[in-house]
């Protein structure tokens, strides 16, 4: 039984623009998270408080979230990788606290130079300061459903991983297939074992649709009754493993889907579709939303609102 | 219950050069075809014998067919939409034989000025000289799930167009999203409407990605039991509803979903991604497939196979 409501968590000013080549200005990103937010999204990931040294183009993160309007019932997420981030993310009043690791060993070793379990132990006093500030917390687990370096990535790995978040008191726990290589089949896998961990209304499914199986392994999840997803508008980010390939899946192609299997999102496509249009000119990028691609040109054509 | 092993129509050369604003060379075409049959493409919907006044990018049709290598056991299908057609098509002695019609009244008077039934009772004679001549007889039924200008198609004027096409003695039907407007649920009920009046093995499932539904809706499909499933290689032929949207699901990103799940193709994805990109080269545009960029971009950066 598929849920009837989803959330879907908007990732494209954080985990998108993060992998922007030109910095993109404030202002920007600003509104790019009021507009977001305005058309309905109950999520967005918003900014990452990391050494600007490492992430140049998230050194903004505490104007971000200073010049935005705070919208009722809104969470606005931030990406912290140590305490440092952590007190810039509390003093920007940000909602939710997002640490991560990786299921793969050589991912976490190769990105991060230490083991998985060393990477996750680093997070406890950002994870224990955040439930001391009555923040929400969540872990996004990378590599979920593959790795760059290792390929295979066992499903025992992953649940470790989800057990370990657990433990740090995690309130929402991403799966996410970082480089796209997942198929229905191992998502569904994938995803009930986490479930048999860790709550399943509390975990999430963060797709790439690099080889163009995102919206396959989402109604796969929904399948396996998730009911969090995350998303980027415009597809913004890319493929860091991969140049010109595509990165996250596109918010307009995962609410088309939801709003096809009548499931509830609260997000306003239309809106959606402007957003896209907006942030893909803003960077110079052609959108990389079919849905969004499809509705603008039939929204420019004039044509009749069935196609 | 998926099933193990599936048939991928390939109809690149068809469907998706005739797409194709600028006249693609007849020796390409030539190319195109034997080369997808060469990397394991059962069944290469390979031209149209229609008027060169209604679609002059398939006025070589009888070249193709006369300058292609037959590989033993690929089916070389063509679109005849009359006896004209059907006589050339049996002179250039093509395998099978496509007919078609909608499943949208509004799109059948439109598209061509006579009521559904109208338009198949015309194809009796193809269909009769089709079978006498012992070739096969293929009918693709469009706007399955969705219309241009009456959006809404029911599901009961689909299943009496299939009901209509099985009379004239069809041996494969194609349940077609022509506009690529279906999602998974309304995909699901389609087919298994479909299948009460004909053998679900026979029926097969021809997505278009105009709204990133497509590996969704195949997904779908699998689960109700479809074995047959057309493809585009590089995503070939565009959606000519909506300017610069996306067409045809892309060859690449089936073959890897198909590999992913574990169901046999037949197709060799490596050469197929090559193809992709040769085809690409010489229209002188992108791919359309995710997998296939990603998959080359790897190739080109020498990156492990894993990712």
């Amino acid at each position: 039984m598929i849920p009837a409501k989803v959330k879907i968590v908007e990732v494209g000013p954080r985990d998108g623009l993060q992998n922007e080549k030109d910095f993109v200005a404030t202002a920007t990103k600003i509104e790019l998270v009021n507009r977001l937010s305005r058309a309905g999204l109950q999520n967005v990931e918003s900014a990452s408080f990391v050494s600007p040294k490492w992430v140049p183009q998230m050194a903004d993160g505490g104007a971000v979230l200073a010049g935005i309007e705070r919208r009722p019932g809104t969470i606005y997420s931030v990406l912290t990788p140590n305490m440092r981030g952590f007190e810039g993310a509390l003093e920007a009043k940000a909602d939710e606290i997002v640490i991560f690791g990786a299921a793969s060993e050589a991912f976490s070793q190769k990105n991060i130079n230490c083991s998985i379990a060393e990477s996750i132990a680093r997070f406890e006093p950002v994870a224990k300061a955040t439930k001391d500030a009555g923040l929400r917390l969540r872990a996004s687990i990378s590599c979920a459903l593959g790795c760059p370096y290792q390929g295979e990535v066992p499903v025992a790995a992953v649940v470790d991983v989800v057990e370990r978040m657990k433990a740090l008191g995690c309130d929402e726990i991403d799966i996410a297939d970082t480089i796209g290589v997942g198929t229905p089949a191992r998502t569904r896998e994938v995803l009930a074992a986490a479930s048999r961990v860790f709550p399943r209304e509390r975990l999430s499914g963060h797709f790439h649709d690099t080889y163009g199986q995102a919206i396959g392994n989402i109604y796969a999840a929904l399948e396996e009754g998730i009911e969090i997803f995350h998303a980027s508008v415009a597809g913004l980010g890319g493929c860091p493993y991969a140049k010109g390939a595509t990165g996250n899946v596109a918010t307009e192609d995962v609410v088309y889907l939801m709003n096809g299997l009548g499931i509830e999102t609260g997000v306003n496509l239309d809106q959606l579709v402007e957003i896209g249009d907006f942030i893909s000119r803003a960077i110079g990028k052609p959108s990389a939303s079919r849905a969004g691609k499809a509705l603008l040109a039939k929204k420019l054509a004039g044509a009749a609102p069935c196609v």
